[in-house]
């Protein structure tokens, strides 16, 4: 047996360089749109996350045949020279991957990625400079696939009163164009999400798009959680448990977890009496961390922090869908953030817009997905807000058929972690949990569209009754005049105003008999 | 600045332990047939590959709410124990990854991924028996994730005369059901696609199901092929060249590559006469690959060897799915090899099954996914086999509406490397060339079937038409005897004989007018 003589050892970024479709690099026009996105992502995290307002500018330059050059500058903190070569140039390291914060990024692989691809294509390394804290640094980055880590040639060193970093590559097997799954597109609906950020296009073409900032701040921080007992696995408790510098379990429990105060540590006491609270923290079995998990799972906890979430906004995705649609009506959902998988919080926020500017468009059924307000414009068929979508029962919101209608849904999922399906953060997983929450939030949202299409078909209805009725009137006041010897104007004028009156009276008491509240009881507001 | 403190490294464990829906481990059913896939796919390679006709048993115990034993016997090789541990605790490890032979398992993730689960589940040890060349072990086997290394406690050595693997292993948070997406479903089909396996299952309620063998010897072997030149990048070369041994470049690509003879050197000298083919591999410049490659798309290559595939077969599908469905109605392709991404090796096998059996079962468009004979249950939405599917023109093949006729479909996409969208493995990625070929494949089943669907049509229209022609034979029958003396019942006799000569003709002369041949030229046999 000679099987085994062939039994190798491979790297993340040998797997990724092999399977590069699982990066969303597969298709020439997909795979510049998947560069400028992690590029952009990036930035985006690193400017808001320093206080700072985002200015970022992309440039597109075709070199040759499906050869492009991609420019991403910000105006962000940059990044140090002892990181700049594992952020470029190293899957799997960064400051995302472990923190349980609400951001863009969270896999710490998007740029390496990048700076992989265009290795493989043109042989050629990516160029960084980076101002940081004074200095400013220029590099060539590229990889050791087989080991995983970044090869750093440093071009140049000086000082600077600068700050922000600057990416430039180079890609084959790549298209520039203007079509949905282009990078015009991805931009266009990123500036649709990110008001506070300036961003910039210069196509091949040298045509110059500015979507400018309509907001002059940042949103509020999302704050870093720490995980709710309703999320942690046995496992997860051992793995703190062992790190942790605490001398007893009791005081490593209000620590390591948010919402767990002396008094539910008492109540934890109670409901698993074999644990001894007072014992070090690593020296836990898992026999006991499964009896406090269990005990977790009895305990009335108080919800994920909310503030720990931060969706788009109301108000913006308002304006900024009156903005590009001018529908005739417009519904925006602000609801509760839920948890998943026991305890990762999220939050979905959505929005539907009908008719108006929507038929102009010659928009139908259009659904715009975002996760932490990044545009998804990929995997469409293979994700979980497509799914519930395809579920909902339209007729029931007087939509006959969703593909045919001047609709627009947009539904954005804000998370500490979206279960994304692959590493190319195109599509969500279908997580019970959150498709629940996005199916409860699209039919109250379509509940408010539902009132406005009715009351619209309602009113052509009414419309054409009065359209008959009047034209009665005539014939009517003529005749009523040579019996009753009134003047025919007169008859007229008031036969006119009382079927006025009458049908100004419909249309105000409309009745909402279409109305139809289906939603369980699902608001696990306060107590979870 | 200190965003950079918290700037980590990560292992690929670590962040498929994070990321497990990547994994296909999402939802309680789900999960538990995933760790069935994983671990059925390697005993069915392994079998395979040892020349071993492939018996495989299934067991699972159900051990608590969500809780459940998975054992998992075949009686292939075994592994020996200087690998066991990685094998079954070390992502990115195996015989599998670097190896260019059609087999299901492509990644050394599965078996590892699994032993993950079960530990952050239960934080129990995966038990493998493994009797590999006269050698007994027993071992339990768990994963150190931050370094993706296996962790492996030695039960018991002994001598045997058997060969086999066993692996027993316990898992919380999944769920046994007979439902679509289930472990009897799962098995059913593999059997389907894998005739000459014993595959059985004991579920957790004690039945106990055989899938028995229909075919007694293993399909020929696929072989293992050095890569087409189409198929390769300018890195790719280099890479190859960097560790090749041999001393010139001209023999160099002879040996590396398959197609490439001395006569296709020198085609390519003339093409690149900048590259000097005398010099060392390992002196290869970036420029110097790119001339090659760009040499190697102008010369015409043999397309890759057609052997180094082995399709489910023609016989072989329509035993199954006579078996299964017994339709009225079954047409199975049998295609030449393809290439996609320029030179990777493909076959698509397709069969539709119609009206009959079909009908019988209820099933309604039903669509059954295969890559490399293994059956893909998830992620139809995001596959490009479903994909395909929705883009065909159905009304075409007389299909009024694919979702509601009893048409069930099979696709089988073969190939030395399938391009799963994620390392779950269970949706195929968007390659142009794939889907063409898919369609394309598709397409000339339907025509198959269509002929049949248009003559049942017409053959129930004859049959109305014979009807009403035969209600007036009694009738003319009598009015002609009357008129000729002769008998009724002969005239009626001859009448009836005309009538059915005639309608009889009718079936035999049905012309194919409905036969429309759309494909492109698109067989690219023998020249690529």
């Amino acid at each position: 047996m000679d099987e085994f003589k062939d039994f190798k050892e491979h790297s993340v970024a040998e797997f990724f360089k092999k399977n590069r479709q699982m990066l969303g690099f597969s298709g020439k026009i997909r795979s510049l749109t998947m560069i400028v996105h992690e590029f952009v992502t990036n930035s985006l995290d690193a400017c808001e996350e320093a206080g700072i307002l985002p200015e970022i500018s992309v440039e597109i330059n075709e070199l040759g045949k499906d050869h492009y050059q991609v420019t991403v500058k910000d105006n962000g903190p940059g990044i140090p020279k002892t990181h700049i070569g594992k952020a470029l140039g190293q899957m799997l390291a960064g400051t995302k991957f472990h923190r349980y914060i609400q951001q863009r990024g969270q896999q710490g692989i998007g740029a390496s990625a990048c700076t992989m691809f265009s290795y493989i294509t043109t042989g050629q390394p990516t160029k960084a400079v980076t101002c940081h804290n004074g200095k400013k640094l220029t590099a060539r980055i590229s990889m050791d696939f087989k080991k995983n880590k970044p090869v750093v040639e440093v071009i140049e060193e000086q000082d600077t009163e600068e700050s922000g970093l600057t990416v430039i590559s180079e890609y084959k097997d790549v298209r520039y164009e203007r079509s949905n799954y282009g990078v015009f597109e991805y931009l266009r609906r990123t500036a649709l999400t990110n008001p506070n950020a300036i961003i910039s296009l210069l196509e091949p073409n040298s045509e110059k798009t500015l979507f400018p900032r309509s907001i002059e701040e940042n949103p509020k921080r999302p704050f870093e959680i720490r995980p709710h007992p309703l999320g942690i696995t046995t496992h997860d408790i051992l793995e703190f448990a062992k790190h942790s510098t605490e001398t007893r379990l009791s005081s490593f429990l209000q620590n390591a977890f948010s919402r767990v105060s002396a008094g539910k540590v008492s109540e934890l006491r109670d409901l698993a009496p074999e644990v001894n609270f007072r014992k070090k923290p690593g020296d836990l079995t898992w026999a006991e961390a499964e009896k406090i998990v269990e005990a977790f799972g009895k305990v009335k906890w108080i919800a994920p922090a909310t503030d720990s979430l931060v969706p788009i906004g109301q108000q913006q995705i308002e304006a900024s869908f009156r903005n590009i649609f001018n529908p005739d009506v417009l519904v925006v959902t602000e609801r509760s953030p839920k948890v998943y998988r026991g305890g990762i919080p999220f939050v979905i926020e959505t929005a539907i817009a009908y008719g108006g500017g929507v038929s102009d468009a010659n928009k139908k059924g259009e659904l715009m997905r975002f996760a932490n307000k990044v545009p998804l414009l990929f995997d469409a068929g293979g994700c979980a807000i497509t799914e519930t979508i395809r579920s909902i029962d339209w007729k029931r919101y007087n939509i006959r058929n969703f593909e045919d209608e001047p609709i627009a849904v947009l539904v954005n999922v804000v998370s500490v972690h979206v279960p994304y399906t692959s590493a190319g953060k195109q599509a969500i997983a279908n997580e019970e949990d959150l498709m629940a929450e996005i199916k409860f939030a699209v039919m109250e949202a379509s509940r408010g569209i539902q009132k406005f299409i009715s009351g619209k078909r309602k009113a052509n209805e009414i419309a054409t009754k009065k359209k008959v009725v009047s034209r009665y009137i005539e014939q009517l006041s003529a005749d009523l005049a040579s019996l009753t010897g009134e003047k025919k104007e007169k008859l007229s004028k008031k036969l006119s105003s009382i079927v006025e009156d009458k049908y100004v009276t419909m249309k105000d008491d409309e009745p909402e008999t279409t109305e139809r509240i289906e939603e369980e009881k699902d608001e696990s507001e306060g107590e979870a």
